[in-house]
């Protein structure tokens, strides 16, 4: 027997599943609960051009949908895109209640629960809406502001450094950071970094799961900034499910998030240098820190944040603190603290389901 | 009713009472619990030359300790010092039962279970022994190193600095950070900064309690280096129970330490600045670092931690760590995260018991 607070908590799992969608589509789950509270159907939707979670979960049901409830992270879709509407696939199954999360903030694809209810369902919105906001915070704040959401993330020492003095970085963070830093990049549809850290560090970027397999959908791969890079960076080595790694030449940080946006991306995790991610900083662009900070203590090397135009206390930037977790750790590291900090651009989250610019489905 | 573990406890806590002893004796807590059960007297030592802990148990008890059990954190000492021996003090008062967490490491004053035992008095010793340990550490450290216990407490923003650009410092870490930081100052028995810190910062190093209150008994001011200090610097300034301000004219670490031993002085709060940290941390003489990470940036400003001798990531200094705690924020501020981990000199720790050189009680 489940309830339908626990089917969505369900979808919601479903709807995050790493790695899809990847692009500008919302994440959608949706679990189909039998009259007695019974699964007879779960899907998810995996990205533009294929199937939505609602079609996905009926195509699991088959006839077992007929009096179904559909519990679902979102307002089912009333139009025709590149598939067709939610709701006739709904009312088709004879699905006779709906319960979701988010109403759909896009004027193309809202008008779900009215259409629902005038062929006589029975639709509750709302339940568990803040979580389903968190799990589709890049797409909504896509919607809101019309750039990708970025998450700037950094790991340090205690005393504040990301390298030892003679340049050497691996590793500061412990194993289980790092772990939890590639599920944060599975979460995201672009990884960006800047054309110095490419030349030291040559970092693959890539997303490997927690049995160190990697993810079938990778991130786009983006480097940005004026300089050429030799061919051999690791970062250029096409990869199995990874787009084509792309460089963005130019130093303005809004160019390049225009640039992604322009390209469908809708989440930016930037993995630095400093000098990059204090551009951001600057220019108010970035969303939301995700700070490793390690029990370590290197004394003298690199800073792990550059110059953020802070020049007294006063002016200290002190982010608001979404939460603070430690990460047990495993032979010998840690434990680290992670942090997740309000960004600069943080009070633009939020408003994201009052406004109703673009976005597709 | 009180087990005679509730007992213990709560001795531990009378031996911990902050401010006293200042000196080189032992914490100690003693509880009476009558046959049935019921707290009968409490008493803790107050430093040398002033009642030990049983004695002032006793007194509190009267002529209920007849027959009752003395739960006391350090075994009854058995010898005449400035006070009588504490074993003939339970004899007289009637005690017949003796609890104590740790056996007396020191010649002088051990033998007192032997003592009492001859007398016909039960005796059981262990109970608590590792939360007597620590309560004890700078004491036991002591008898093992012949020098006192270091503890280096420094405050950092995320990215490291305990200053920014412009030098302005106050104040990084929440109020929630500065009050514990006043608790572990009590708990010390001197606190030590560099010459730089006092021309620069001019602090004023006192212990204030929870209600901003300054403590009856002050540990020792002390400020290290060579260069002389202006007479009107606010650590100079007389302050109620606080012994008169010493200027340790030395930058050897060793010697400064063996001056305050010398002095009765058995735990040192290193409170900074960054060079005077790093030199006894380069000369292996920091047992123990507190370390407040503020969820604060600065992008510039001076480094909290100065050169340890670190030049590549294999020689990062990766202490064991002992305590991670999240402290609230308040109004705005926090929450930071408390760090505890052992230092470079933290194995002489635990061999304590092992050791019995001076000490005296
Ligand atoms: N701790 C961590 O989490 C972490 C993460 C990544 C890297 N790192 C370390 O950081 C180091 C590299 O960082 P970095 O700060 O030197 O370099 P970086 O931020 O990776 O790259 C800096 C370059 O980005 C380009 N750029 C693009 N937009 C810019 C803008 N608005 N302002 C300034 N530059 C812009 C410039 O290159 P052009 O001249 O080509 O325009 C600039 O030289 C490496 O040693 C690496 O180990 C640490
Ligand atoms: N974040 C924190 O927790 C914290 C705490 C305290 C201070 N601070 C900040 O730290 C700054 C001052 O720190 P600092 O590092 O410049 O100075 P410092 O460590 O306070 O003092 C350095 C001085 O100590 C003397 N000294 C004694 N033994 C030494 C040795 N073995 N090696 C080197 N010097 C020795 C030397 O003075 P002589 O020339 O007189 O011999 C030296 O110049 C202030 O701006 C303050 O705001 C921060």
């Amino acid at each position: 027997m489940t309830t339908e607070l626990e089917a969505m908590a369900r979808a919601l799992v479903l709807a995050a599943t790493p790695g899809v969608p990847l692009g500008p589509n919302p994440r959608v789950g949706c679990v189909l609960l039998s009259p007695d509270g019974h699964v007879v159907g779960e899907g998810h939707h995996r990205g533009a051009g294929t199937a939505h979670a609602e079609v996905d979960a009926l195509a699991a049901a088959g006839d077992a949908a007929r009096g179904a409830t559909a519990v679902v992270t979102l307002e089912p879709c009333d139009h025709t895109g590149r598939t067709g509407p939610c709701t006739q696939a709904l009312l088709a199954a004879g699905v006779r209640r709906v319960v979701h999360a988010l109403d759909d903030p896009t004027p193309l694809a809202s008008g779900g629960v009215a259409t629902l209810r005038a062929a006589g369902v029975e639709v509750e919105g709302g339940v568990l809406a803040p979580e389903a906001r968190v799990v589709n915070r890049a797409w909504l704040h896509g919607l809101a502001t019309g750039r990708p959401f970025v998450t700037w993330k950094l790991a340090a020492s205690l005393d504040g450094r990301s390298a030892a003095a003679d340049g050497t970085s691996r590793w500061i963070s412990s194993r289980a950071s790092r772990r939890d830093t590639h599920r944060r990049r599975a979460e995201a549809d672009v990884m960006l970094v800047g054309t110095q850290t490419v030349l030291v560090d040559d970092p693959l970027l890539t997303v490997r799961d927690d049995a160190d397999a990697a993810l079938a959908h990778q991130p786009l791969r983006a480097v940005m900034g004026e300089r050429d890079l030799p061919a051999d960076r690791r970062v250029l080595v096409p990869v199995p499910g990874a787009p084509a790694t792309v460089h963005l030449r130019t130093r303005d940080p809004r160019a390049a998030l225009a640039e992604l946006y322009d390209a469908g991306r809708r989440h930016v995790f930037l993995e630095g240098g400093p000098t990059l991610a204090a551009a951001f900083w600057r220019a108010g662009l970035v969303d939301e820190v995700v700070c490793y900070t390690a029990p370590v203590l290197l004394g003298a090397g690199a800073p792990a944040v550059a110059d953020l135009g802070v020049g007294t206390m006063a002016d200290a930037v002190r982010p608001e603190v979404l939460d603070v977790t430690v990460l047990p750790g495993l032979e010998g590291e840690g434990p680290d603290v992670r942090w997740t900090l309000a960004g600069v651009a943080s009070p633009a989250r939020g408003r994201a389901e009052s406004r109703v610019s673009g976005g597709s489905r």
